[in-house]
């Protein structure tokens, strides 16, 4: 991360990237595809942890009350990470393959999220509505969140997001 | 997107679809850069077609109602070209290349339309949230539409998805 803010994210080889963490290319390619996914590592275990969220809620809770939950979780883990996330999003709105690998992501977690619901017994179209609804307000929040000079709680920029998107469809 | 149906889009060259439309490769590589742009040919046209029914909404209305007419502008582009759209659909769900250059396309989109709600006045993270609302009503009204089997108007559906994401926010 150091290197791409110094160099740029397409300056920087991956012998680079080793060396200064330390490890041989050998052992890069051993944890990461590419030199992208550096960047993406935390996607797979945040993904994991929304969903894992998701299935804890209680069956009575509605949809929207369920992502709700999964919002807050994932909140919960980016919202350590300030600093790093906003040299990150600063790596990758720099790059246009970097910004797709990113939308790829989302589409995952959109996805899982929506399967998530339908275990829960949300049927199509408010799984997908709901799941997309829920991922929006993901990338809206965190990009509040990261941009915006006032040191804030994650948590509460996410909840903020999603009472605005309720006034919003309501109005 | 004949030939893309018969063969698999990986197996189709741009001579091949040159040949069928009758025109030479290079007049080909005139109208698109590549072959996978002849099936997001549409798609910068259906932007410009949803930004200025946008812009033409009286001042008086309300971020959600403005992107209800564009939804409904959209619908009256893409309404009258099922057939076509499901074929399409089926060719980009069948690749991952095609898959990454849709979800470009729509946060292509997504920009466009919450610039427009910005000039319109609409401040962050409102425009973002809105603007993301609706490109997902698009997207999951335009899913059921095309795998729906019962012959329905894409307008009724995407108002019906529009009124399912108030519920859904509302719960």
């Amino acid at each position: 991360m150091e290197l791409y803010l110094e160099r740029g994210f397409e300056q920087t080889t991956v012998a680079e990237i080793a060396e200064r963490a330390g490890l041989t290319a050998r052992t890069f390619f051993r944890y990461f595809a590419d030199k992208r996914e550096v960047l993406f590592a935390g996607s797979v275990s945040l993904q994991e942890h929304l969903v894992d969220a998701l299935d804890g809620v209680p069956d009575s809770a509605s949809p929207m009350e369920a992502i709700a939950t999964a919002l807050d979780a994932a909140a919960s883990v980016l919202g350590q990470h300030r600093e790093y996330s906003r040299q990150r999003q600063f790596v990758i709105a720099a790059n246009m393959e970097l910004r797709e690998r990113e939308l790829i992501k989302m589409a995952s977690m959109t996805m899982a999220l929506a399967d998530g619901l339908r275990r829960r017994g949300v049927h199509d179209p408010n799984a997908s509505l709901a799941a997309e609804a829920g991922v929006a307000i993901l990338c809206v929040a965190f990009e509040r969140w990261v941009s915006e000079p006032a040191d804030q709680d994650l948590s509460d920029v996410m909840r903020e997001s999603l009472d605005q998107l309720r006034t919003l469809t309501a109005g």
